[in-house]
């Protein structure tokens, strides 16, 4: 009989439940002949978008073709402030669904960049979460930019005064690694550490489940960030790692003779399909 | 025949060399019949030191004998302001020989307390540098504890707001390791690098040389810790690194078959001294 282990803290965090429950809210504005929408996936799980979709809460990728008295949900990721404003201007109610978590963010590239720091955030460059937090940086007025990889470093190292940031489902790790370089290099060196607890949670699960099972099994979206660094992580510490977003993903062959099962899903990843992938797998080595 | 390489950043700093030229000008006070004292040695060199009291300076480890018109010499690590106002108090004649990189840490501590940071120094407990540091701290109504190995970490984690500053010659690896390692406990971490110059210079000489010789010799007083410092890298990059304070205590057998020959020597180490353990090695390999 497999042992199949689940990470205490695998799935939905905070930010995103509170913003599901605020678009089944909205969604029920729908039954008023009112057009709902989130301005891209309201998070990165294309089968909960789906779900929301079912109840009229669709995914826009433009603001062109809304009109005066429809709903926009902005989602968990926050958008810039000069953004919002050109929502509001066009007469749209905007239900603001971006994590308190996110807003923490946008505090603190404002307060550093008001005290004059140039502005590292610790992020993905392309993420909705960044663009938006580089939107308040702009709106402060302040200069910065977005350290990805260590190479980013370069355009930084020279600068005296540095506070750091980072996006909030950032890998500790590599946040620890970047400041650690950082100090080193610059005068002086003010970093608010905007690692959200879910995400330092999810990951400590990591660490200590990987290495004790025979595969392990990260549950999430392709295109959710926080997930793919639980499978970073999980794949350094157990090469038998796996990222799936659905159950029907499973391979057989990836169970053969094993004992015991990690599975851990990204902040975004809904409880429905940790329960379809792990009775797949119990289906599977059955 | 042995090739001897010289790191290019051997011996003395800037700060030692300004306060063997304060001593030697405070030396010329006593053919006017002054008493001139350092309070501990000027330097963590006995050699140089005895030199020094060849002209007339002397090592105090005390003040009580000291009376009105005596001139006491601050050494180039500091010392806290409420023992130099005693001084004073005295009559006696305060010659200043404190490093000014030594001055800006006492700025940076000053600084980070009236700030309401929990002030980390990392450093040696017992270092004078170290004692005269806490003591602006003190002066500044701050708190804060010295950070010397990863388990003195334990008492600040629990803290909020942090600021770090380090002893000018610590180990840069450890800083960068304690730096990241608080960055994920505390909220919110300013850090201003106080680690000199001299020190990062004589720290990366090591890190080139040592892999590339077969032996490595590190000269310097047993009892200065920048020297140390030096010897624990070299000993990690190279298990054949030998610390001597002086020409004779090398041994034969350390250059046995050795074709090239490393040497470097800390911030508080004479020229002179340096050039002797050179004429030995060549002699030992002749």
């Amino acid at each position: 009989m497999v042992e199949i282990l689940i990470a205490p803290h695998a799935g939905f965090c905070f930010g995103v439940r509170r913003a599901i429950n605020i678009a089944e809210k909205a969604s029920l504005l729908t039954q008023e002949g009112r057009r709902v929408f989130t301005m891209g996936p309201l998070i990165h799980n294309p089968q909960e978008v789906d779900r929301l979709r079912g109840k009229g809460v669709e995914v826009l990728s433009s603001a062109d073709g809304l009109r005066e008295g429809d709903v926009v949900i902005v989602r968990s990721h926050g958008i810039p402030p000069k953004r919002e404003r050109e929502l509001r201007r066009k007469g749209l109610t905007i239900m603001d669904a971006t994590c308190p978590y996110v807003k923490a963010v946008h505090e603190a590239v404002t307060q550093l960049a008001k005290e004059g720091y140039f502005v590292v955030i610790v992020g993905e460059k392309d993420h909705p979460e960044v663009v938006g937090t580089l939107g308040y940086l702009e709106e402060a007025g302040g200069e910065g930019a977005v350290v990805e990889r260590k190479e980013d470093l370069r355009e930084v190292l020279g600068k005296e005064r540095v506070g750091v940031v980072a996006q909030t489902t950032q890998n500790e790790a590599f946040f620890k690694e970047v400041v650690g370089e950082l100090c080193l290099w610059v005068k002086e060196l003010k970093v608010i550490n905007t690692i959200c607890n879910a995400t330092s949670e999810r990951q400590e699960d990591v660490y200590q489940l990987a290495p004790e099972v025979d595969v392990m099994i990260v549950v999430g979206g392709r295109n959710s960030g926080n997930t793919r660094r639980l499978y970073q992580i999980s794949l350094s510490l157990n090469p038998r790692t796996y990222h799936v977003e659905l159950p029907d993903e499973l391979q057989p062959d990836w169970f053969k003779g094993v004992k015991r099962v990690g599975v851990t899903a990204g902040a975004s990843t809904p409880d429905w399909i940790i329960q379809g992938v792990v009775e797949k797998i119990r289906e599977l080595c059955s």
